[in-house]
């Protein structure tokens, strides 16, 4: 125990492990090595992406079947390199034999903006004569442009300009200090970047002009709020220590934990992967799930007015929700015992890169677990709860999101998602209203209403790799009030509905009848309902896609359509809005929309298939979101539904238990009861008398 | 300081203050004092209830203007009483004058079923002839009478008995061991008892008899687990600690944190009632509700075979949410620096009861509060936030709910429900199928299906008394796709319908356009946003009832037919399925639709209003939820929208806070930060490199 602790130790600080799980993210060494294999063919490269290849499941899951006599999956690196001209090339080098195995030229496509992409607009824009004019018109002279500023955004796709070359739309704003809120001083007009030649090749200007705003500037940095009376001073602190520990392991990037166990991977892309996810019944190794993954996002914005209908970002796709990562920070990210994973990504120039802090993993409390009293006696049974929770944030321009795995001891998964950050703004005159497409949130600075659309990707493995999605509903029984197979009228029951083909499975939110989906394996039954093992998926906050049908968004967000899709498993389908996003025209829609179409009637009974599920909430803003935003959680679950014969956390310990036997017996009521570290209030010890 | 403080850890320990606050719970003295007041002219009776009758809102608020003017709001006792027949006594008693202000006969109604009145049945039903003659035809033979147990419910209603005579029905359970779950051995029939003859007055027998079930008992108390492998053994300490105590003040009953005041009252039949919450904003203490309470809940069973139909419990109008609550201990239901506050009771005889620990007030960390990074130099601002959670939890015989409501720094106020406990059960031959009305959760054991439905009572006073409710949905703006006014189609907003008298205020929950509902005052609009100030209520557990128009629980239980109502403020209107709810018929239906057809045309357009939220989740029971369920939360959310002008929460302390121009500087990133408390999972100190 002490030696696999200190081994344990040793490897999270050298960062190396003898051989890398075939889930492990590309190390610094591999990026390098893929790199100086490709620069050994083809010079005159920068890099947009180079990331783990993932092994093919069927590879995958005989590997995992037997290591000891299977071959191990070779660590192949998925490269996106662009040449002059915006040559788009993606290849693949096989790490093991020091191969390029595939190298292709990629027509009309436009790979991700990575970070040093959005960082290169800013400079160009302040030098653009164009640009420096337009200032001009609304009040901001020659002198002041270095107090222009820009978020540079993917042109989203413009018809005018197509998708053969790699644009940017440059939203403006200004700081009248460098250290105010840029989004107080949002400018009219758009800049558009070409990446390629690096100049600004158009600027889109509003036909009503709107002047710099005056107001005075609104910001929440330390600095600023002392300037405003101060920070309050009743917040005593609380703190939360863990004196002994933590309740994980981990070897290599496998964590276990309360009978989980799953292999935390990381991309560029999508962020924080989990995979194999397994829970440990009695012994039983049971998969659950395969592999989980935020896939994709989209935020439209619902101002009808050119060119707001090109802001509705990608973000996954677009910019990548790896490469937006934040590196996080002991006590303010998260409290506790905390273990911090780095994520390794590739520069433009080839050179390996390293986040530090990428992703967060620690437990917290999590409150009652379960609890019951006998009214007869008092007798009492309570246990607390403890979340294991697997973290990353992400800072997209002006959003941030914070993803949360969190794993329960009940068997549940929970996908929770705060939105915080600050509004994207527009200018607006004097005298404008922003009203019904947006809200004035302070003088002069226009907040458009927005959608924030996740599509969660679910590949199920519940007892196996063959599953079947069913939709199901909360109905009425049949028989009017009085009949007699429903005399009293109460009867109700779950309607399960078999999504048999993925032309059928496009499913949509139904709140009235508490509409759920289970991935379920039909081979086998729960001994004691009979009915077949599964998880539940519980989403609340799931909006219609408000673009309309046949609108742009509509056409690009394929995914976005129905809040679950089901598609039979396909090794090269990950990305839900397709592999490069950037100036996709929707015609035809990449993804999902495209795959259905290929084979609408395929089987999806009893065989190897994905959910997705597209799930987050419509935001109309409001003065309270501003200068940043109060954190606003959305949650998803995955709870086991008759896949387990009985509360699978029975066997945590109690914080107090009594039985009747024990009562009668004279054992002190719970309210005797302390932790030996909880406090009466006002004064006293551990007694609550 | 110092002195305020040892003053309030006096009124805390000695539970008295000098006068009280017109919201504050009959004390044990005055409960005592009621009783003896009408001893003096009835005799002969039982009581049911002696609670406090609310000052009149009118009466009320002027007091509160200017409490050293105008008189103070007399302290009266609201009283049920029960006499010999079932007679019925609603007084109410006047403590400061010593007088009985009202004494009625109700003729025709059943109050609510006490803790004292369940706990009379188990012994009758042991001896009845009956009942013994039943057991030992479904296998339990006379001598073993003492391992038979009964949760006594009202008997709701039942066309066969009225609403005449006091009864409850006996739903039957059998204990091998009396320290065994009886949930997993219940039998198939039903007694009727009479309360005022205290006899069993008939059994229903279902047609199809089940013999006591042959499983082996499953249990979760600790013996139990102890015997079947033991705890689990890996799960570290979490330790919460204040050590400067709780950011929080008492002054009486008035709780003031993070701007918040709210004077927490408690009843035996809606638990806790938050009463006077204001926000201080910036100086200005501005009202936001006057009044909020979990009102009413009913919990319909979808099983139609008789008697089954009767299982629909309104578990606060027929047994007492205040009466059912559970004395809460330290560590155990709550953890940190915790204020306990007791709950004083009568009982049948008249005395006072305390139930001592009956609401747990206490403070969670709850993770980010706000965070943005800027992307181009990574200065970052990021502040965790603090919430305030004040609970109890009560048991409904099987099932425990869990209420929190919880305040936050953003002005949000959150309700939360967390229900666990045990499934209701019924029994089943070997061979026959729980579907589709409910599952087998364990060989022989039958839970069926059934809904969790809550009535929230939202009294507003955004801003004032006046207010007016909106329905809001997320819809698409006019204009085809290609159309001049939306030529891309993006377009959408929140389309505002004003819920103008009650006859139109019923409305059901739309899932698809992210419906909410907005209470606001429209005297008063937001500087900024020119919008009326608002809290928007956010809810999306939000079930249809499932048992059909018409039906019983569809008429007894009128305030779950739509998720939203609205009624004109009136002092007497607090109880959405009547004042009395066991034995009524639903014809007519009391409470909310009694209110609204007396009046349904009234002005509900900026006056005083109540909003009436109607939530919950329907529960097909899987095995994972026996023999204990782990905890599921349900939450309701109050949000300000329009209502600051600006993010309430910007001076909370951040934990890391850098501008541009300190990044310039040379500040230290937030890497190089730590709370001084929160360690590295795996060696190491502080440092995260
Ligand atoms: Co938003
Ligand atoms: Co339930």
């Amino acid at each position: 125990m002490v030696l696999e602790r200190l081994q344990q130790m040793a490897s999270h600080l050298t960062g190396q492990v003898a051989q890398h799980h075939p889930f492990d993210p590309l190390t610094t060494e591999e990026i390098a090595a893929a790199v100086a294999i490709i620069r050994r063919e083809y010079s005159d490269l920068f890099f947009n992406a180079v990331t783990l290849w993932e092994p093919r499941k069927a590879e995958m899951t005989r590997w995992l079947a037997s290591p000891a006599t299977v071959p191990r999956p070779h660590r192949v690196a998925d490269v996106v390199a662009i040449g002059r001209g915006s040559k788009v090339y993606d290849g693949l080098v096989d790490l093991d034999d020091g191969t390029i195995v595939r190298w292709e030229l990629t027509e009309g496509v436009q790979p991700l903006i990575t970070m040093e992409d959005l960082q290169i607009v800013e400079s160009v824009v302040r030098k653009d004569a164009k640009v420096i004019e337009q200032c001009g018109l609304i009040g901001i002279p020659p002198s002041d442009m270095h107090k222009v500023y820009c978020d540079p955004w993917t042109i989203g796709y413009d018809e005018r300009f197509g998708s053969g070359v790699r644009l940017q739309q440059a939203l403006m704003y200004y700081r009248p200090h460098v250290d105010d809120s840029q989004y107080t001083y949002p400018l009219d007009f758009c800049p558009i970047f070409n990446a390629d030649t690096q100049e600004i090749v158009h600027i889109d200007v509003p036909k009503v002009r709107r002047q710099l705003n005056t107001a005075s500037p609104i910001n929440y940095h330390a600095d600023a709020i002392e300037k405003q009376g101060g920070f309050r001073k009743d917040l005593k602190p609380i703190n939360i220590t863990q004196p002994e520990g933590v309740s994980f392991t981990l070897d290599g990037r496998t964590l276990k934990w309360q009978n989980w166990s799953v292999h935390v991977g990381f991309n560029y892309r999508e962020g924080m992967v989990l995979s194999n996810i397994t829970f440990n019944d009695k012994g039983n190794v049971r998969p659950v799930f395969w592999r989980m993954s935020l896939a994709e996002m989209v935020v439209p914005y619902g101002n009808p007015e050119r060119p707001h209908q090109r802001k509705h970002a990608f973000d996954l796709g677009e910019y990548g929700g790896g490469y937006m990562t934040n590196s996080l920070a002991l006590g303010c990210d998260c409290k506790g015992a905390i273990h911090y994973m780095d994520a390794a990504f590739v520069n433009r120039a080839g050179e390996p890169q390293v986040i530090k802090n990428a992703i967060c993993i620690h437990e917290e409390d999590a409150g009652i677990l379960f609890k019951h009293t006998d009214f007869r006696d008092e007798s009492c049974t309570v246990t607390r709860a403890r979340k294991l929770v697997v973290s990353h944030v992400f800072t997209a321009a002006n959003y941030e999101y914070c993803v949360y795995w969190i794993f329960h001891q009940d068997g549940t998964i929970q996908l929770e998602i705060k939105l915080t950050g600050i509004l994207n703004t527009y200018a607006m005159n004097p005298g404008e209203s922003a009203a019904p497409w947006g809200t004035e949130v302070y003088p002069g600075v226009n907040a458009h209403n927005h959608q924030h659309l996740f599509c969660l990707r679910v590949d199920p493995s519940v007892d196996g790799h063959d599953n079947t999605v069913f939709q199901v509903d909360a109905v009425q029984g049949a028989g009017e009030v009085g009949s007699e197979e429903n005399p009293y009228g109460n009867a109700f029951y779950a309607k399960k509905t078999k999504l048999g083909t993925p032309g059928a499975a496009m499913s949509d939110y139904d709140g009235s009848t508490s509409r759920t989906w289970e991935m379920a394996n039909t081979s086998k039954l729960n001994p004691y309902s009979k009915k077949p093992v599964s998880y539940k998926l519980v989403s609340r906050e799931v909006p219609s896609l408000l673009p309309k049908e046949g609108s742009l968004v509509w056409k690009r967000a394929g995914f976005a359509r129905h809040a679950v899709h089901v598609t039979k498993y396909d090794d090269d389908q990950i990305h839900p809005a397709g592999r490069h996003v950037p100036q996709t025209s929707g015609e035809p829609s990449q993804g999902i929309p495209a795959w259905i179409a290929a084979n609408p009637d395929e089987n999806l009974d009893n065989t190897d298939v994905v959910l997705w599920h597209t799930f987050g909430l419509t935001h109309f803003p409001s003065p309270e979101d501003y200068p940043v935003m109060p954190a606003e959680p959305m949650t998803v679950l995955l709870r086991p539904r008759n896949f387990f014969t009985q509360n699978p956390a029975l066997d945590v310990p109690p914080s107090y238990s009594s039985a009747p036997s024990q009562i009668a017996a004279g054992k002190t009521g719970i309210r005797g009861i302390v932790d030996g570290i909880s406090r009466l209030a006002f004064g006293g010890g551990g007694s609550t008398q």
